[in-house]
């Protein structure tokens, strides 16, 4: 069944409910969904991953913990005591990864170095909490242009250069084409994380202009921009990577089509751009 | 004089025609601008040559040569006769710098890594000419955000890779703090771009979010984002540079307002934030 690797993140058809999507997902065939904390918590994180196991699904990440960055030493622990939180509710979820967005730069402050030591300090404490439960912490590069306010982790390098630091089995990293599709060091970023046993989540989303306001809106549907899609799955591939490949759009204009017709044509855009 | 190293670049305050921002910053002891070709044709090439050395200015750069990527042969010659062009014209107003942005990928093309071969190509072609005429190619590293429809150079590293295939007197780079300053290679860039005298250019923009709609115009006056500018200058002054200081900001509240007004709180952030 050449679906088999695909999963669907529920922020790509948010349309639908949780039970709506594990449907719809079945119905064609596909094992695997990402899930986001607050719609998980709100539909009961209990409730999810009992109806997950019955639906015979996957779940293949957790959106997300993060947001590290905070100085305030307030701050900085409710951040600490939330990731752990998520890391519980991944465990209760049956899922291995938890997808980690650093977070930006707190107003005023323009030391974009020490923000990113930040994140690794945060890392150190969490990681073998998060070990302990069978649950991995996946760094996630995003783009630079949400360098300032969302995450100060860019480029898989970077994302390497902390994960490194920890056990691979407590700490790996994202690879997300729409974040990391332009730089021209990435294949070999995605080798290095291959080979140390990294890579603890690929994700799919096309780049399309132009973008929105925000800048956080406008992902592609596969095949609808200009990356290079089957050349990072070849990639990932060559790595010996064989996990989940999980398709991760936000486009509102997704979200306003019926959400089963958004399924298959996922499937449709994977089959043709993707395998 | 503390401003002798300023330039204002003239899309900053478009608002002002070429004479009122000659008149501008001469009235603030600020002795460099930066021109952009269309508006420089508008007025007339010799006209503002004549202009600017009557009023005792430098132009510091000439906007913009480039837009390579087209794989369309005759769009191709057509890309390469309009930057001989725009290398007679940086010639004529004296100016010995030519900023040149790459151009993005082709509508349908997925390869852009083939695309910068590209501009390489291209920059090869005209290397020689503008070394001629006493210009020097700048090649400006364009955030990541611009990959697929400006610019696929990103990042000093990938500038300076095909800078340095070239003389040094014919074809630099533009340290530009806008498109760079989130990027964890950048002393090490800039170090190299230094040492091997490739620092064609040295622009500032601050950085601010949320980025507007098609980011094109969503540039910080200096100090109000996150961008350490005064570490970058020193970090550009450390490998010898002593060339201008080019203050190029895209901000529709910027035109908004008395361009004399909008000058002087330059001279004012510049001091405070720069210098």
């Amino acid at each position: 069944m050449n679906l088999a690797r695909l999963s669907i993140n529920q922020e790509t058809v948010r349309q639908l409910s949780i039970p709506e999507l594990a449907d719809g997902v079945t119905g064609l065939g596909i094992t695997g969904i990402g899930l986001w904390r607050a719609q998980t918590q709100e539909y009961g994180v209990e409730a999810a991953a009992k109806l997950v196991r019955d639906a015979g699904l996957t779940v293949t990440s957790l959106c997300r913990g993060g947001f590290f960055t905070a100085s305030d030493p307030a701050e900085r622990a409710a951040a600490l005591a939330d990731n752990r939180t998520a890391i519980d509710e991944a465990a209760t979820l049956g899922t291995d990864t938890l997808v980690l967005v650093s977070g930006g730069l707190p107003a005023g402050d323009r030391d974009i170095a020490a923000a990113r030591e930040r994140v690794a300090d945060a890392i150190a404490e969490l990681a073998p909490y998060a070990g302990e439960r069978g649950v991995r912490l996946a760094i996630e590069p995003l783009h630079p242009m949400y360098a300032s306010d969302r995450c100060v982790v860019s480029t898989i390098g970077q994302a390497l250069d902390i994960a490194e630091r920890f056990p691979a089995e407590q700490v790996g990293v994202v690879v997300d084409t729409y974040h990391i599709w332009w730089d021209d060091t990435v294949a070999a970023g995605i080798a290095r994380a291959g080979a140390g046993g990294r890579i603890a989540s690929f994700q799919l989303a096309d780049w399309i202009t132009p973008l929105p306001e925000g800048v956080l809106l406008g992902r592609g549907q596969l095949g609808d921009g200009c990356i290079d899609l089957r050349g990072f799955r070849e990639q990932v591939d060559a790595t010996g990577f064989s996990g989940a490949i999980e398709v991760e759009i936000f486009n509102p204009s997704l979200w306003a089509r019926d959400g089963a017709e958004v399924l298959a044509e996922i499937a449709g855009r994977y089959r043709r751009h993707v395998l």
